[in-house]
């Protein structure tokens, strides 16, 4: 069963602390319907996009076109009511919030490592989208080897999961295909 | 020359959409210190820290001790004012900041991959601590090896830069060590 819990602030948090933040740009892709979405980038290989960066912020993307690699914070704006156990896409069996990437969080940022294909002054033309079209943006950060080259040793649940499954549940293309 | 704008929305934001979030709890480490603080993850080995999430929230955390390496995003409470280019720490030349992970970020978020140690209820020990003591989490994400091992081809400026340097100014034990 999940434990749903609402969002009103004095209900929800032990700290009253705001932290306000505001849209860089927008997300543009070819998802509009949750089930033909990838659930991951690295089931949307061949799904385009392009993340648009507001004119006010665009000399901050000088030189971001040397990284093959970024990291895309945006805010899950489509996200349902947050619940602290889910079922993953992946797997019949509840799992914590924080052990999954479930959308549903308490502060719903989504993090997606998408491919940089060029960019065009303040548009930044990218493969492996899984993201609704229209999210909005709230950074971009460049994917370093040095910094994040990472080996998990352990993968949880997901280690439950084989690549067959994971991939053809991932693409979510079944609905479409077949 | 370093491009300063400011924060105020009215003259810096396209979107006047506010996305307000909440702190989930707080990171506990030993660095108080900007000049001591290792630069990320990669650089902090040996520097535990731990992740206190506040009780409303514990349920979610069911399953995560499962997975080595998680993602924290957290707000960078003490990040100077926002600067569109940047001159990095590790490169005495200016970029754009969307192409560095510098704090002076139009929404101050700040993503490290570190060690999952242990859980112990609501607070998770962690190894490879990069981030200022009583810093305020905003989520947690496991790192999953079917999701997350990307493989960058281009790093842009970092390339330039030799591994020996990097590390060497990414500790930051210069200062302290000799």
């Amino acid at each position: 069963m999940s434990t749903a819990v609402p969002r009103d602030r004095d209900a929800s948090f032990e700290d009253g602390s705001e932290i306000v933040f505001h849209p860089i740009g927008r997300i543009h892709s070819g998802h509009t319907k949750r089930d033909r979405t990838p659930i991951q980038p690295v089931y949307a290989y061949g799904c385009p996009g392009v993340v648009e960066v507001y004119p006010k912020f665009e000399a901050g993307l000088a030189d971001l076109e040397g990284f093959s690699h970024l990291f895309l914070l945006y805010h899950f704006d489509r996200a349902g009511p947050l619940k602290l156990t889910v079922k993953p896409f992946l797997q019949d069996r509840e799992h914590g919030l924080f052990a999954t990437r479930s959308p549903s969080r308490p502060n719903a940022i989504g993090l997606s490592i998408v491919e940089l294909i060029r960019r065009e002054g303040r548009f930044i033309h990218c493969d492996g989208l899984d993201i609704f079209d229209g999210t909005p943006l709230l950074d971009i950060k460049p994917v370093v080897s040095r910094f994040d080259s990472v080996h998990p040793t352990r993968n949880g649940w997901q280690d439950e999961v084989d690549e067959e499954t994971a991939r053809k549940i991932g693409i979510k293309k079944g609905e479409k295909d077949g």
